[in-house]
């Protein structure tokens, strides 16, 4: 009964465009697969943006939340867990993620990859520089996905649902 | 967007049948009100109960797990959030809900009310003895509701709803 | 190597003058027994007064906090531990406490003593009314202490960790 | 009142030889320097040797375990901090500390310093190679502190508290 949650980590004031192109598209294809689209759940960057993607293909979306309210909460989040537990919330996204994909960078999507790495969760790292994907590979050679593109990121996700 | 979750909170292991009772009916009633159902998510008592009552109205379930995996974690649930922080979730339970219906006491039950007077939560009380409902009361003379029956918890949730 | 904790619980805004006048008390006899303080760190009611008795003896403090920085800890506290947590907190209160002791009650202590039940940890309670009591009495009929005085809660701290 | 804690993160049961002995020396100087040294606290690699060393200059050591109960707690920890968080608890290490001092790496250890940057927490960065230290910099131009031994990483401790 239990349904598939992909989660979708990245930056949020700091994302890039790149990034949040990409965020949009990869919710759109993660709800046209049928899963449900897990992130940090705020209105801002790679958060908003791929749980509106998500949306646009009527997917369902699952904010995890940092603070104690639903202030700041994206728009496109169907279900707002509230944790009030500021970043360590992140150790929840990568654990109840089926899949962690992380598009972009930066501090907070940083720890969530190595909570990730340390939880064994299969993750797919999406645009991403080389010096980057060498750090993350060297911490896990054996559960870290580099991809080059949002459909690859796709196709990895099913091939390790498959396997798995 | 944001969807309305009313959490069921009770017993696990000690729970009583009459709790269990009370408890499929309100995830029926809960469902067919078009709410999504959370609980602790776990394959025994109240959460169980609730989760099946819930699916049995083609409800949505989310339950919110103490471990770092989805073992015993009940098959009525949908959507599982792993938090790996065990009765500390009860926090999680209680913040993420609009509404908490405790059924039946239990330990981690009187965690959970406490934290949902902590954080000024409408709160229903089902099915307690009359020094229960007085110890709560006291605790919280404004946000608690004491209520008889199950159909009477839904309709109390109906007009909290409504008043905010 | 591990040091003895005593972890003393109450309400922060809402204690009153008799809760206060104790917890001081339980502080300086916390210290001058050679055990650590525990408490939930703010500069207010128990918290405060016992961090503030324990110093008067030259004892050690720990508060546990809330928040993600350490604002508002009481100027009594020498380890402040910083959970950002809110008050989920209130777990890792009672699960660092090798006893735990209410003074007085409130929202967050009816938290910390139900999440001690369930956790198996010898509780104490004083200065509560015989509601109060018969409720926790009932939760658990066999970790839960109920004394009359500061010096019997100590007495008893004593016996369960003779016991241990 | 409240008392200097300086973090020393780094890997359990994949610490280096290397990172062990500076992970002694950092305990033993933090001890020297009058500051309480904050581990994870399990008995295992940089926290154990840590501890050790800390213990070994008469220090006082604070270890953040895991789990919910003091199993697996280092002989070395005078105080048992129980968050049944798992690696949650990360959080909550450097958020603790004044300044973190990360020594070799790992999964865990790059949650901890990536929370770190995410928090705005002086980070010293000891014994990594120029992949790992470059990653980090990119996300911390103004934090992040990169040391060639443990005498410069205490002097860099240091000054950073005398600036805040």
């Amino acid at each position: 009964m239990r349904k598939i949650i992909i989660g979708v980590m990245g930056a949020g004031e700091g994302a890039t465009a790149n990034d949040c192109e990409n965020a949009y598209k990869l919710g759109e294809l993660i709800a046209q697969a049928g899963w449900i689209l897990l992130t940090g759940g705020r209105n801002v960057g790679v958060m908003e943006v791929a749980s509106q993607g998500a949306k646009s293909a009527n997917g369902l979306t699952i904010g995890i939340l940092p603070g104690n309210q639903a202030d700041g909460v994206s728009e496109a989040v169907d279900i707002a867990i509230i944790t009030d537990m500021g970043n360590a919330r992140n150790n929840i996204n990568v654990l109840s993620s089926h899949v962690v994909i992380a598009c972009g960078m930066g501090a907070g999507t940083a720890s969530e990859i190595s909570l990730a790495v340390k939880a064994n969760k299969a993750t797919i790292l999406l645009n991403n520089d080389t010096q980057t994907q060498a750090f993350f590979r060297k911490l896990s050679p054996e559960n870290l996905y580099i991809v080059e593109s949002v459909e690859e990121a796709i196709t990895t996700v099913k091939a390790i649902l498959a396997k798995n």
